[in-house]
């Protein structure tokens, strides 16, 4: 199944996709060109909806066609206002060696807030005083269910669903300290994509390939089978220090190729489309825009 | 005006204090013994408090008396569950210099999430791995308007409120990698105070003494006036990259005392009682207990 947000006044809505561009129940292909248009059941309110996972979830299951137009909501990411991304540093052994820094021997975990995040589509501004917007192709891990120190195998078995996410990196900001949190909460800068269940992706340790293209050109060709921690283990070590909730995210890490590595470094501007897909998963595209845009 | 959150369901509801433990729309002593029970009441759902807060601040200062005891009611922060809490690192001269850390050009600034928040009298857990807690003191500010690439003067005009806040830190988490995220955000690390309004605080940079005590010793007595980075510096550097939303909060850094320094260094550990106290702002207080007490 296939899950995204839909705007309804203050609240956000979870819906179920179904039809050509999306995962209906029956777990049809997904980003294949079809004849219907993708249509959207309402599931549930959102904190609700991660509330009880299990129930929600055999409720959609027994859906059998949605009530609106894919293209007629406003979508928002189907995630609870309170969840954490809890963002990966240096987590591909190819990104790792491009930057030329050692390998991290702890997951170096830093964050993202929910305000900060955007859907497929939206544009992104620059921040002034940037270069640009770097970009990040990354996978997406949805918690779904508690987790206080569990263990990698648990953690895994714990996890909702997979979402494509694109972790564009204000670099000036980023760089401005040791903490790189500034420059990861850009306005609008984390795009994500609909959430596919764990059932219809598998273990990404086996790999998904991963591609980031700017104006159609392939930046970054990335397999998750390359991380060097694992998302269990990812999962397991923050649950040693902190609880994690159904609805929280973790973004795990990108692989190489990204733009400020390069000589000369290269980063996003007005007019620039970065689009990134993973396998099984998804895409998604986003204009970058001017600050004239920001909110 | 001093302004505490009430848990109702799945609801969080802003209260306005009344009594001798509250400030009222009057202004009267906080933290003073009286003969009347502090009284609250209810204003608005949180996220419409924030949403218009000159409207509703306008209709609590018209308000005369609180519907219910302020010890019948379950107390929460009064912080919407998407609100950002940006946390300063090394913000007084007294703790860099005990650090011996260089000082920081430009605000590093971690995250925090309202997850990890909690009110005064919760009792905070130790985390697996952790040799205790450390005490952190803060001033937390709260944002009181949008804020997209603000001047100073703009951004501490914006300012709602402060509160006492303690950033309390899993140091082994939060040093096992640079970035600090993780041990800043154990399970209930983040007591916060009431909502105290800005016209009853006044400008920190002026002086408001801080003081942190452990089972009533003193640990740290500091004064804001002692900031590296001022409230609207921060402030507008920060929303050059972001922009900030009435209801985010900024921690302020702590001053000098913390216990990881100490020779020998000296932590929370289950038993002992942390307080940490700001003039005109408020007292919180916090026992420490044992990892089988999280969530």
């Amino acid at each position: 199944m296939r899950f995204v947000g839909l705007r309804d006044g203050r609240r956000v809505v979870v819906g179920l996709v179904f039809g050509a561009d999306g995962a209906g129940p029956q777990g049809g292909p997904m980003g294949t060109a079809g004849d219907e248009r993708p249509r959207v059941a309402r599931v549930a309110d959102v904190d609700e909806f991660y509330g009880d996972l299990a129930d929600w979830t055999a409720k959609a299951r027994r859906m059998t066609a949605g009530e609106h137009d894919l293209a007629d909501v406003e979508l928002v990411p189907p995630v609870p206002a309170g969840a954490r991304i809890l963002g990966m540093g240096l987590n591909y052994h190819a990104h790792a060696a491009e930057t030329g820094l050692e390998l991290p021997r702890r997951p170096p975990i830093f964050g993202r807030w929910t305000a900060s995040l955007t859907v497929d589509g939206t544009p992104v501004p620059v921040p002034p005083g940037e270069r640009g917007l770097d970009w990040e192709g990354e996978l997406a891990v949805i918690v779904g269910s508690r987790m206080t120190d569990v263990d990698e195998d648990a953690a895994l078995r714990g996890v909702f669903g997979y979402a494509v996410f694109n972790d564009l990196s204000a670099r000036r900001a980023q760089g401005a300290s040791a903490q790189w949190t500034l420059g990861k909460n850009s306005d609008r800068s984390g795009p994500m994509g609909p959430v596919v269940t764990a059932d219809e992706v598998g273990d990404p340790a086996a790999g998904l390939r991963l591609v980031t293209r700017v104006n159609g050109e392939v930046v970054q060709d990335g397999d998750t089978s390359d991380m060097i921690f694992s998302i269990g283990r990812i999962l397991s070590f923050v649950s040693r220090t902190l609880t994690l909730n159904p609805g929280d995210i973790l973004i795990t890490g990108t692989p190489a190729g990204v733009g400020y590595i390069r000589k000369p470094p290269r980063y996003l501007g007005p007019g620039d489309v970065v689009e990134v897909w993973i396998e099984r998963v998804g895409t998604i595209r986003n204009p970058v825009v001017d600050a004239s845009a920001r909110p």
